[in-house]
């Protein structure tokens, strides 16, 4: 700890310190869960993280998306969209068709094939979830669930 | 919503769906405030998230690190290690030097000129987080940093 850091940290009130703490224990958790389902989605379905939540994008949006908007509501970042969609519909998984109004754009969408691989690991995606929380107790799940939506607002409500 | 997936849903209990829930919210909070920091620190500094990551990390360990415990310590993913590290040196804010018991590897660490720029960069990010939890009540901040940490340790006892 340098006199630099130490004279900016005096500056700072408690609320502030605890802030940053708050903020690294959240990136923490959310790395160990996005570890831990990383390696199950690889060990049981030999499936990448940016793969499953591109399909989990495309199984929300059965109407298909344009490859721009998909690119948008991926969760996690480092997947190639273009390679991860072009290797899905080589597998007969998802596709692609000119945008009604727009000729120039593709709207990709899951097939019924798609959405029957997706669905068999969300189930499982969802009980590794469930597996990762449960030393939790009920109300403290609960509780962490509200104040996660508070935050998610609060932080939507900044300027 | 098709058959296959109430199927999977209905088998589940209604904790798993709120688990699943939590871990979507979490990811959704730590998205919404690593966009903001990416932001701020592109704005005001002309830095990358990952560059700045690469620092703190250096910034903890005075002693420097070898490139490898370098990569697996970083908290975000999508930066290019050796890249950002070549780039540090250049600007004499890093030096790289032969480790003292395996001449193959290279310990790196901060120079003072690069703990006086991490310091400076590191005081800001915390004013931006606390500006992004400011909505929080204390009370909700506190109880949040509490679940976390019930989380943390819940997930790293999971086997």
């Amino acid at each position: 700890m340098d006199a630099d850091t130490l004279d900016h940290e005096t500056r700072l009130g408690e609320g502030d310190h605890e802030a940053l703490r708050v903020w690294l224990r959240l990136l923490t958790c959310t790395n160990l869960i996005e570890a831990a389902i990383r390696a199950d989605l690889r060990s049981e379905f030999d499936v990448t993280l940016p793969r499953f939540d591109l399909m989990a994008q495309l199984y929300r949006h059965p109407e298909g998306l344009k490859m721009g908007e998909l690119s948008q509501r991926l969760m996690v970042t480092g997947g190639n969209v273009t390679g991860i969609a072009d290797q899905l519909e080589t597998e007969g998984l998802v596709t692609r068709e000119a945008h009604a109004l727009d000729r120039r754009s593709f709207v990709i969408s899951l097939t019924a094939a798609g959405r029957r691989a997706f669905a068999k690991m969300a189930a499982r995606h969802e009980e590794w979830v469930a597996g990762l929380l449960h030393g939790l107790a009920d109300t403290e799940r609960h509780d962490l669930f509200k104040l996660l939506g508070r935050l998610k607002s609060t932080i939507k409500a900044t300027p």
